[in-house]
């Protein structure tokens, strides 16, 4: 999907909401596990309440591997009932030399080797460029993990380099110099409202991918302060705030309310900073 | 596998050589598409080979994921099949946050989870400390990336932090807080000879990971001078260079005989440092 067309999607859902599929065999109503495949059976549920609201998904990966080759299979069942015009972002964080990176490209990419042909695929930046490039296929992007809303994210990301930057604007910097904005998106953190605004300065025209809305506690309000570009610029990811609003029968009539609740606030903030 | 386990058996091996099994259906003998898993098969030969010779193996994950559900269940039949005195490595380079983090570590720790249970995991230390110590479970090993052998480890490992450092040193030096020599290893690259020395005085007495041997033009004498411990701390892996020495009928000869001609270098080394 190219960057038209998913700003296009956000303008007519009115809507710049990802909603992250954790899917968690104990989490999800216990009703479901009588199913054959109650990953799928959850994720579809959701689909269905939610694809009116969101112009995104993502399956966190680490959720259906897991399970070994049945998380895999229904990793695929939910990728193949994601609707065309939806966004799709497999929640991987791979990164490895040139030769791997291809292989991992061709694993999210490539509906004929896996069976799977996401949109997007999020990546850690450590080992470079020859770790990323791989995945800047036509129409594909990377979205390079920038500033996460982790405790962790202190450890590394905050340091200081080359005397005044630190290291998590260095790779932003420095990866902009290997795709342009029609290619590569950053993961920055909800968590850091201010921190948003430092990233916007060094990434004026990329989208953000910003997971912390909801369960980590980060405010919707802030992102949009100090985020937004003239085509919106952003996916704010909320996983367990949704699809375990309800944990009955209906379960999936909490997840689609959570989900328009959250889209009828975007709306009025596309409305607001005229993006509509 | 703790650590004494691992130190044994490279002394009655006299060897420190770990194979890395990036096992390419384009690459292996084709006279194996004909079996029913031609990937699995082809490990097996590659095991029975080599299995006299080497202390470890090392499956690179991107390699069996990119086959989808099949890959997986090819993944746990090889990781079945290696002998139990063998210390096992998912090269998975995973990283990210504590619940997802504890998520990949039931992946690949847990054999109730995705049936497979190996000693350890490579991971990418971008987003620090609550994505590393899931993984540090009883008898099990975090191997976190520090210095790698590829173009892009230059891009944001040798920056400079804390105006002295640079970003590989202080993921060490940080990143030994957490866990003591029993459980962390790290990744460094054998393209940089005199590289392997630094590191060393930052971590005494950890493992190290040593790949580029091989294909990548790493020398397996420069490792040993600069990087080898009074226990060995040390496990090299070879993996195209050893696994496709051969193509034909024969491929598992060539590969056996390529695996004992390192291990006969490594023995000469043990002897030579008075490890044995």
């Amino acid at each position: 999907m190219n960057r038209e067309q998913l700003v296009s999607q956000i303008k007519s859902k009115k809507s710049f909401l990802c909603v992250g599929l954790d899917t968690d065999l104990e989490k999800i109503p216990s009703f479901l596990l009588a199913e054959e495949d109650p990953i799928f059976e959850f994720n579809k549920r959701i689909i269905d309440v939610t694809k009116e609201y969101a112009v995104a998904y993502k399956p966190n990966i680490a959720f259906y591997e897991c399970l070994g080759a049945s998380g895999w299979k229904s990793l695929k069942r939910t990728l193949d009932y994601i609707p065309n015009e939806c966004f799709t972002i497999a929640d991987a964080k791979r990164g490895d030399i040139g030769n791997t990176a291809a292989r991992y490209a061709k694993t999210f990419f490539d509906k004929s080797a896996a069976g799977l042909d996401f949109d997007s695929i999020t990546i850690a930046p450590y080992m470079g460029e020859d770790s990323v490039t791989p995945f800047l296929k036509e129409g594909k992007w990377a979205i390079l993990l920038a500033l996460t809303s982790n405790p962790g994210s202190n450890d590394f990301q905050q340091l200081k380099v080359k005397e005044e930057n630190k290291l998590f604007e260095e790779v932003i910097t420095t990866s902009r110099q290997w795709a342009d904005s029609s290619q590569l998106m950053f993961v920055v953190g909800a968590t850091r409202g201010e921190a948003i605004a430092e990233v916007r300065k060094l990434a004026n025209d990329n989208f953000f991918l910003v997971p912390g809305i909801g369960a980590q506690g980060g405010s919707l309000e802030e992102v949009v302060k100090y985020g937004m570009t003239s085509d919106c610029g952003l996916l704010i990811n909320s996983s367990r705030g949704i699809i375990y609003a309800g944990s009955d029968k209906n379960f999936d009539v909490a997840a689609g309310e959570e989900a328009k609740k959250i889209q009828t606030k975007m709306a009025d903030f596309l409305t607001e900073y005229k993006i509509m």
